[in-house]
């Protein structure tokens, strides 16, 4: 299999970028900015452009690096452009990606659209459906086109009120960046499930799923796009809408925290980094083990890991050696033997774990089978024990809102208790963070997240759409 | 400039097929198909394949054997697979290429539809407009997505219905190959303008632009799709509609017989290749000049260049050489002389021409840029005289069904009489076909066929879209 | 299998050319002038340039136009370049195919050598073994490679006596092109096998394999390089060197007049397509029929079929249709059938076969299987008869000297006499020129050329290397 | 520039491996053998494999994984193979480049040569001048077709013999793996200057530049080649020869403890992690400040910066984000500020750096750019101090064996004290490791390694070859 994913990881569905003002190249921006939301998705890359009547557009199969030469970004770089938006994505592979990939462009009575959605709407078959007894037809296969569809239903309302109708139809999660008859809009779903900040850089406003990609283009962070806020970006400046009063329990997706956003990012005025560190801190109390050092699953449980160190004063020592080039590698089907496949992606330094009492942390336990190779590649490198911590709760049920999860019958904590998972990868101990540490150490209550992964509390729907 | 057109030949846009039946791969027969039509456009090809359920396809630019490698078509070969579409086309370049190369693939209500048309709609701007006023929006810049929003508006129809509907509102030229709900639908507008043919394999049933392509997937001819009838090929057979009793003057483009249909194809029961020998004869009576050979422009005058040679009894030679290789020559602007772009594609033989007095025979001038040329190089081959012939009126005015054809300012004969073209060109005499000649060699009246290029008699509409 | 061999058609093994002078970029007319070569070779590439002290060169596997874009020969322009060296090689596919790829490119004592060769040392693995007991070795597959060797190994030797020991020891076809400190040589076999030719456009000088790259660049024919002479061209001029007084039977290869060379190319001041033209009006005369038309397999039995048409004054016609584009179709292992090969290449006109006597004119044939499936079509499509007529003698034996030819057991004419050739291909009668009526159409004595193929008689050796 | 170096580190230009036995396919032994090794070079890339008769190869330009596809592998794997050489590469760009990829192969007297080295030998210009001289030729630009030339000039001796005579005439640095008639060789220059060690996987022989790559595959290190030994493995198993008994001063490259080997890597019995490691708690020794945090530049500094935060007892912490999608990024001449080149690879944490005194490790300054923006994007995060701590000497001199160095003009430490170099990049205080502290941390004397990009002191000769 081509491009096998070693590790058994959740994968995060979007990232999105928009910018509106008068850079030198609105597209180099939008591509920088998209670049570093690169970890939210590596499989198509899309950007446009508007000088306020045209849209000019680009998007590619690939890492945005690929997609994305000098000569394309030179080809949509247009003296006139004032508003961009960027989109990357884990698309589904094959002939169809290129269809799905976003920016979705489409030109509609008053003008163009350009559309980039991070989440998954949980109730876009029942709209699509609608939509179609209405006349309406689809050329894709994204739950991203109902949007579109809505809003050249409502052509003859204005911006406020046609997107006010897409709130009040989809449920699920949403954070938006789009053009929109040349101006740029933000919104995110009333809820806030995907995280969606505003920053400004000079005269240029930009909104981004992270603030990672504030900093990488030189923008300060303003603030985070509110749950049910709509941000309408122009000439005039940033005007804002709160679209929604329904106040939803839940919230922000707790698991962006965990893994998913880049630890340099800041949601919620918290920094993402320091987040990780505190669940480490929180785990040594929870879970303190006698050992001789604490090494990570790196680079996800580098965080908690230097936490957990500080906290329990065993020395932090970094034990894995992660191979950088190992995303686009094929495994043969005849290396039959799992541990080649870990290996080729992780490798021990004997002379760390030689005799030694080692606590592994990771943030999460997702199928159990890379932490299972990890322990034995430990241990034949000399380890006397190894004591696993997980920095988050066991993961028991599968996301409807914009992540890759397996389903429930290949989520190692929905099938087996700690103790059989323990026994299972021949860990000495295994120990998760139990939900309220994870909440004492993130802050707020459980309503302010979205915790069903953990939990099986979804608030915001559950039917997942193909 | 990549690819430059050398040569100033018209370029039809588009060429289509459909196929009906159980085929160990309907692909693979489409393949062949469509790749028998890439006379018809060689910048984008598709295929579409439907079990009556769901629909696969893939697409991309440049010629069908570069975007359909071998596993391309066997991903696209499912077992279950009944029908079964396919294009080529001349496509704008660039980015937004792919994105309107066809076939146009859609869900609506009753289910998928796979669209593939040649033609081009002369009202599709208003068809949007209206259909935008209704909330409909377009994901593509092509006339063809008018057709399937129709289509998608009028889903409670039958399909009989809906697709009167499309003939009701569109005008201009079409030739439709269609995988609807299941079927295999053809439709040809009423007026004919673009050719579509009826064929027949064992129990499979295809449509074709052209008969060539029957002959080439080992199919019989049945019989031409009529114009404004529609054709519905299911399990149950062969469906016909007339779907327009609107009895419209004009007819099939008769620049099909001069030029665009391969010579090896039947349309109206009439061989292109006789059409084009009749015409070279008529020409040898309207035009005679005391030669010693008869040479023609390969490949497109050879065909009337054997005519004229037998009715002028002048020995016909193959003076001039083409280079096979030459299509996707760079020529660099450097490159400024215009001749040796034309000595890349075509080549003199000097002894064939040596103190000759040459019948140099073509099908049509359009900008008159390759022929001055060609005499030129011809006399400096050592002709005496360079008599031209054209197996067809004076281009005069471009086309709006379909045909890639330059600004009436860049059409020789639209700006100067074949006097001046003649001196400009330096030939020692220049005739054109008469109309009256050359529908005598084809048969019929002058309402009969589309003539406008010659006459400037647009019966269909002349509003070119963007 | 991609690009399958679709006609039984022999193949050339290489074109070359090189060019001597002051151009705005050498590199720019050496790809003009390769590119008309093309015919000779479709599967490498290469140019070599140099101003005298330095080469640079690029080299790829697929037609000149994919191997050399714009950017690629603008990098290969350099100001004070001099002297140029390309070649089009037909070659083994895979991996190992870019490192046999020519010119050749290497340093030895004296400077650099860029090394272009049309033909095949018969000897040289005797060559190779030799040197390789003095202790050289060879990291291509290719017989060329020798000749480098031999060059270097003489390094103390001037210019002239180094490629003297190259005649001395290499046996079988060279029509060399190189770059060798600086000079532009040019260098034919003893027995002038191989064409090469001398050209001049203004103060450049220019040898090619034919001369029809000369009229592509706009040069003019100055003489064939004579067999066993040794041409030197610098900035003092040409200067000529006869290596050789071996006065050799045998000479040209009678199959660049029948088929290889392009027929506007003159060899030995002769035009190709004359000879051509005359060898179908001999077999006119050699073996007449009654029929009603003439028709060439296009486009190989051309130029000989309207000399037949001519002399036996029945009418030429065209009644087979080539696909411009099948060079690159790939045939599936499915498609047993050999007819839907054929006809996706060459498909016939019912209307100019019906009920018609054919006289179907080619110039070889090899294998015997697509004429079979020819008559098959042509037959289908209404020809009352067929009788096949052949511009050349029976091919009975493998060319050892730079010709892709099947084993003698693929050869049809090795196995079988006319009369069952005939019958196994269903024509109604076969007729072979003789021998002495081409050398009649040709010109010359039966020693004046390479004639193997047709006699056995291998003057040169017939050692052929894998 | 596209893939711009961001960051100013040296590079390897490197890696070997080498495998004999009986494999299900010894091409992907050696793809993950090769691919572990990609750190020491990321520019082609190729493997070669025999079957004791014949050698097939595969090379490449880019990353292993982009060069060799699962079909590559499946195409080099042969039943009968026992033997494999791969080779990865920092090459340079352009045409060439795939001229001078590796392993290279060459046919000689005695049968096939695959040759992969690591290292350059200093005296490669003379020895090809003197085998140029004895008519030998050159189709590469590398130093390494010398070492073919000299195995073929020998080949009436033994195998021993004729790689003594290699020992003998190169001067300079040399890991070899080789295919040498269908024997593996495992060559290393007297001085021992690149790593290269043995391994065992059942009974499967392997050579490779560094021990993580047995470990990737799963064999068990054996040992180390020794310094001007000479490895031979055939089915006899392993025989070794000490060709030199010169004993040079100097030896391994102190710099692949430093930095370039990776850290699960063991050389001479030590940990390359943990002589990193005791790197950083000598610095911390050796250069104490008052602070608040130890954060690494990632990855280079993190092992001395975990050591320096033990040594130190100051918390260690990651401050700076490493943007995994870097390595093929452009950056458009537009984008002149440093500062985003270095944000798209390295963004800070602000909670992290918040009004802390930061010490930032990593292992060497080599021109000093990218610490001076690190310093900066560190202080703007609002860091109180940033004192700066190099794990090795300053760097003062090119390398001459291997290495992708600057010129002596473009290193910082050849041109400013370290003082001035302090000022330069606005550190608050900096300081290197002492050449005693460094020797100290690897153990050992002075003259045990070579450090003359620290001390000038060139032991193997210093003319680089072009």
């Amino acid at each position: 299999m081509q491009n096998a994913t070693i590790t058994d990881k959740l994968r995060e569905e979007c990232g999105v970028f928009g910018a509106f003002g008068k850079e030198a190249s609105l597209a180099e921006l939008a591509y920088y900015g998209v670049f570093s939301l690169q970890h939210r998705g590596q499989e198509s890359a899309g950007i446009a452009v508007s000088d306020g009547s045209s849209i000019a557009s680009f998007k590619g199969q690939g890492l945005i690096s690929d997609v994305f030469t000098k000569e394309v970004i030179m080809d949509l770089t247009r003296s006139n452009d004032k508003v961009a938006v960027a989109h990357t994505r884990y698309s589904t592979a094959g002939a169809k990606g290129i269809i799905n990939a976003q920016p979705l462009v489409a030109q509609y009575l008053n003008g163009g659209i350009a559309l980039a959605h991070n989440g998954n709407l949980v109730n876009a078959k029942k709209i699509r459906r609608d939509l179609e007894k209405e006349g309406y037809l689809f050329q894709t296969d994204s739950d991203t086109e109902c949007i579109l569809n809505i809003l050249a239903k409502n052509k003859y309302r204005g911006h406020v009120s046609a997107l006010g109708e897409v709130v009040r139809l989809a449920e699920g999660a949403y954070s938006l960046a789009m053009i929109y008859d040349g101006k740029l809009i933000g919104l995110r779903d009333p809820a806030g499930i995907r995280p969606l900040c505003i920053g400004k850089k000079n005269d240029t406003w930009i909104i981004a799923s992270e603030s990672c990609a504030l900093t990488t283009v030189g923008a300060e962070l303003v603030r985070d796009v509110e749950p049910g806020e709509l941000i309408v970006i122009d000439e005039s400046g940033l005007s804002s809408y709160i679209l929604s009063d329904r106040r939803q329990d839940g919230g922000l997706c707790i698991f962006e925290y965990i893994y998913f956003a880049r630890p340099d990012t800041t949601i919620n005025n918290k920094s993402v980094y320091l987040q990780r560190h505190k669940m480490g801190q929180q785990l040594a109390k929870e879970a303190p083990v006698e050992a001789d050092i604490v090494t990570p699953v790196p680079d996800s449980g580098r965080s908690a890991a230097v936490g957990y160190s500080q906290a329990a004063n065993i020395p932090f020592t970094e034990g894995l050696i992660k191979n950088r080039y190992v995303a686009r590698t094929f495994i043969t089907p005849e290396q039959s033997e799992r541990e080649i496949k870990v290996r080729l992606k992780l490798s021990p330094i004997p002379e760390v774990f030689k005799d030694k009492r080692v606590v592994l942390v990771d943030d999460s336990i997702v199928r159990g089978t890379t932490i299972k190779s990890l322990i034995n590649i430990i241990k034949e490198a000399g380890a006397k024990e190894v004591h696993v911590r997980i920095s988050s709760p066991p993961y028991v049920s599968p996301c409807y809102y914009g992540i890759d999860t397996p389903d429930a019958d290949n989520l190692a904590a929905a099938l087996y208790t700690p103790e059989e998972i323990m026994e299972n990868i021949d860990a000495d101990s295994l120990h998760y963070l139990s939900l309220d540490g994870l909440l004492k150490s993130v802050g707020g209550e459980k309503t302010d997240y979205c915790n069903a992964c953990f939990t099986k509390n979804y608030f915001a729907g559950r039917i997942k759409n193909e």
